[in-house]
């Protein structure tokens, strides 16, 4: 079995990269920009290359699915690139391609707020999918970035899944009707999603849990065994938005970054304003087992159990990541 | 045989890819910079990238060796990338891998002027490489983009052969005994160059060149054959500097960037300001069969001539555009 967590936001240390060792993590999408613009993103990859030079024993540089099983095989981790927002692409089509070259895989159409491409989930409105936006769709199924909806408004979502050409993901979120917190998504969405060869990954995030760090292990694989009734087994995998170790300087970047003079405080509150406790079964990358452990008590078998906890991200990976059909002029 | 030229900057055309095409050039390595900051050089990868989806059926992306093979097979001109100027990295030595990773792989470590790592050959004293080039030369061995010295001063030149691990490239000029002009080097440089195996690519810039634009193929195929006996055949190879259909204002743009508010007229001068008329044996890219018929009738064999034509820039390219070897940490 493949083991994927398809998304993370850690403050990364050799610490936690001999913890995703410890705990069999063979890949991880990692988030490098929340609100970065080109060039502040291009410093996140030159981090993560010097990271790649320093631990050369614990991660690697992950391009496509078969860098996933090779880093198995040399008991690795590979590293995949993510944007939480589409600010590193600014204005520039032809920033997809720059993007995707130096590894981004996954990106998002919107954080929370209105983009120069989508809706966010946290505005009162859903336009949809803008000009550009849909110009963005077309090349990132081109180069093979995939769309990711996680945090975007129901209209744009269901848009974007309808206009892409090749399956998108909702990288970290979890289905409203377990607990309807505004970044988690309809049956509808889910749905669509699903029958476009779509991926879900579920969240980790005590915001997006029933009882919040309160979650039982339980109440978590009840809720994955529903959503695969919802959705098909074969659709569904982890993006824990792990974001270990990060002070709560971090959180209030993601939700503020540079857009407001105020304080947003997103999923928190005043008087809740920091990054919430884990649930104390999963608290960093050694504890996909509690996780594995607890679908299989749900009643999942060893290959659906194998699916989710990261073949199915896998295939996505195989299928998603190099270049699609383009369309030759001479 | 591989035919490699290892310098053009055109304004490029479906017209030029064509005529690539028609004189059998497998591989061309393309200035993508003169003095274009970071964000400019990336807009200039974009713009290459846009060619690359117009055009697939021409031309293709070349990051290595066998990509040359393969374009050959596939009967495309594999495109590789390199700055004649360090002016893309700017003040930050991560940029050296995350430009590599957009397909850089050669990098003068100056233009005419003093840079941030070593002295141009148009400045009046020369203090070798500097403190940020002796790192950058480092990364730049790591990475796998070869060092260009083609437009350097003698006394950096020879330092950086001698700091290099790897060998490095003069790409474009010729040697001054033959003609002395300032761009052209002098025996111990081309020696020394020989003696670390790197390698010298002939310019065929009128500037470079006895009696300019009036040189003869005869005169221009005997200094290769004295260059031979001096460096060995198997260092050097063609750069012609072939900057086709380029307006004047382009060569103003090479010379002035934006260094200085006053023209200064390079190699040309007040009265000659602009690109010199290329020798009719040498006009595009469906004249290197000039060249080559020139080289054998200097007394070359068909091996030899194979060799300068591109099989001695081909090893290069196998063995100097991949990572060398890098000191782990962990």
């Amino acid at each position: 079995m493949h083991l994927i967590d398809n998304l993370q936001y850690a403050n990364w240390s050799e610490k936690i990269f001999r913890q995703m060792r410890e705990g069999g993590v063979d890949a991880v999408h990692v988030t490098i920009c929340y609100h970065e613009n080109f060039r502040e993103t291009v410093a996140n990859f030159s981090q993560w290359n010097r990271w790649f030079e320093q631990y050369p024993k614990l991660i690697v540089q992950g391009r496509n699915g078969n860098d996933v099983r090779l880093a198995k095989e040399q008991n690795r981790t590979a590293i995949f690139f993510g944007f939480q927002n589409p600010s590193p692409i600014e204005d520039d089509i032809s920033l997809v391609e720059i993007c995707h070259t130096l590894g981004a895989r996954f990106m998002q159409l919107t954080y929370n707020n209105q983009s120069l491409l989508a809706t966010g989930c946290y505005e009162t409105k859903d336009t949809g999918i803008t000009r550009m936006g849909r110009e963005v769709i077309r090349e990132m199924n081109r180069v093979g970035l995939v769309i990711d909806m996680s945090h975007s408004a129901e209209y744009s979502t269901l848009q974007a899944i309808e206009l892409s050409e090749r399956p998108i993901a909702i990288t970290h979120a979890n289905p409203a009707f377990w607990h309807p917190a505004l970044r988690n998504k309809s049956d509808t969405v889910l749905k669509e999603l699903a029958a476009s060869g779509g991926m879900l990954g579920f969240s980790l995030y005590p915001h997006h849990l029933n009882n919040k760090s309160n979650c039982t292990l339980q109440d978590f694989c009840e809720m994955i065994a529903k959503t695969a009734d919802l959705m098909g087994v074969e659709h569904i995998g982890i993006g824990s938005d792990l974001c270990q170790d990060q002070p709560d300087s971090v959180v209030e970047w993601m939700r503020v970054g540079r857009w407001t003079k105020n304080i947003d405080y997103g999923e928190g509150s005043a008087s809740d304003a920091g990054f919430p406790p884990m649930p104390e079964w999963f608290v960093d990358n050694r504890h996909f087992g509690n996780i594995e452990a607890g679908l299989k008590q749900t009643g999942f078998s060893d290959e659906d159990c194998a699916a989710i906890m990261g073949e199915n991200w896998l295939r996505f990976y195989d299928d998603n990541f190099t270049p699609g059909n383009a369309s030759p002029d001479a």
